[in-house]
Order: C-alpha cells, then structure tokens, then sequence
C-alpha cells in the first residue's frame, strides 16, 4: 500500500545543512523562520492568529531511505530502538515540531525556535491544544538522562554523510 | 512534488465508524486498542517499553480528498479555518495520537485511550517526550471555550457521507 501527500507550503530557515541545526525547537534558541504555504490554503489560516503555538508536520526531505532499526541519538551515546528515539531518519521520515507562532501575513506564519532545514516540505499545521497534546506525569525512557547538545551533527543526513 | 510513504504497521481498535469514535485520546474513556507492526519494524520498538506514552502518526484513510478550507469542528458550533482544527479531513490527513503504552509483546503494541478507526494504517511512531512536546503556558484559541463532546460523528467521514 503506498500513500501520496503533497507539501502544503515549504520551511524558510537560517539552516541550510543539517550540522548545526537545532535537535528539536526546545533547543533552538529562538531561531526565528516562517511557513511559505500554497496560496490555495491561505483560507485554512482564519483564527490560527489566536494560538500561541502550533504542530508541523513536515517530510524530512533529507532524510529519506537508509534507516535503521538501531540508532545512537544526538543525544545519548547508547543505541535505542529507531521507535523510541526522534532520529530525523525514519521509515517515513515525517518530522513533529511544536513551534511558537508570532504572527500571521497573508501566506506566510512567523515561527521561533525553529528546528528545520531550509526548504523542509510542509504536510501539515495543526493547532497545539494542551488537552490534546499535554500529558501531565508521563514517563520519557531514556530521554530522562539524556545530552544537553543543542544541535544535530551529520550523521542522519544523507547529502552530508561521508 | 509527491511525497510517497508506506505502512508500518496497522491499528486494531473496537471503533469500527467515525461517527461514535471519541474525537481525541483525552476524550476516549480508556479505549484500549493495539498497534500490530510489520514484523520488519520490531527492533525498532527496542527500549519504547520505558516510555509512558507515545506519539502516533497515523494516515486518516477515511478522510481522503475533499477537503474544505473552513470547518465546524466537532468542539465548537461555529467555522474556523481548516488548520486551527483538528479536523481529520486534510489535504494530508495525517492523525496525530499522543497515546497510553500499556505495553510491548513482539510485534504488538498495546495502548490505551485510541480515538482511531480500526484498520487505520500507522506510519509512525515516536516517543512522547515532554521536554519536546510539552509548552507550558501555551494559548489555545477557540479550544478553550470547545464543547466537552467526547466522540465523532460522521461530518468528515468519506465512506458515511450522505
């Protein structure tokens, strides 16, 4: 069975290359970009303005094929199952970023702390709704002890990997 | 640009329609349900046991195609732009489950507070991390005064559609 998406819009970043970029937008420092999305969609935008955060979901373009069941993360130097770690490298390497929205222009979402590649294809924006996506108590694995690094290197990358 | 994934695995869920399927797992009375993941996948769920819950990316299959740019959603009486719900219908109708791990067996993961149709096929699974994906303090729009109805019922649903 094969599933087809089409992008939504396309990421504008200041990281061009994977080595460098924020893990994840918790660590990214405030980096500051935007969503560019298909002028066909503007509409789907009313009342988004009213939220302080929302849910990407993008297709890690960089990221495709050559994945392993077993990965050493960013930011742990043991390796987990890929499932319980957010390797980029998946499967379906569709990326899940929180990002805190600053404003509106017509097309265009201005977003900090940012944790996307220039030119990331867009699948999806969602509202983040605490009811929803809050889980008050939860247990992380391995996460609890892991790295404070703050930005990938090359390693899941496939037009750096050497 | 058309982007093309494929199943990892499936989910089996009692929620055989959309209408009466709770509308998201904090709304989903303790549902239990399991995901049965293509046996090439299993090493990847190595050490996924340690997390209390995980987030589940999953491909909407009964809410394919026309899509409208605004939307009553089920929480509220009036329209908002497709993207500041959480509406299933989507140009990419991706599902996002943050869901209780009750636990692994194999190639089987059980989880408990599933608001996804049986036979709805998942193409990822990560873990729920809170630094990740938590944003204390976030504001929430028209999710904040949202009706408290707990499930579906057949507006978005391509195969129940009158």
């Amino acid at each position: 069975m094969k599933i087809e998406y089409s992008p939504i819009g396309i990421i504008h970043s200041p990281f061009k290359q994977q080595a460098g970029t924020p893990v994840q937008p918790s660590r990214a420092n405030n980096a500051e970009g935007r969503i560019e999305l298909l002028p066909q969609f503007v509409e789907g935008l009313t009342d988004i303005h009213e939220f302080s955060h929302i849910v990407l979901l993008c297709h890690l373009h960089q990221c495709s094929g050559n994945f392993q069941m077993k990965v050493t993360p960013y930011l742990d130097d043991a390796q987990h199952g890929l499932f319980a770690t957010r390797s980029p490298r998946r499967p379906n390497p569709i990326g899940l970023s929180v990002v805190e929205l600053l404003g509106v222009e017509n097309n265009l979402l201005h977003i900090r702390n940012l944790d996307l590649l220039d030119g990331t294809p867009v699948l999806d924006i969602k509202p983040y709704v605490g009811e929803f996506d809050q889980r008050p108590g939860a247990k992380f694995g391995w996460f609890e002890r892991a790295k404070k690094i703050a930005t990938a290197d090359d390693r899941f990358c496939e037009t750096e990997q050497h």
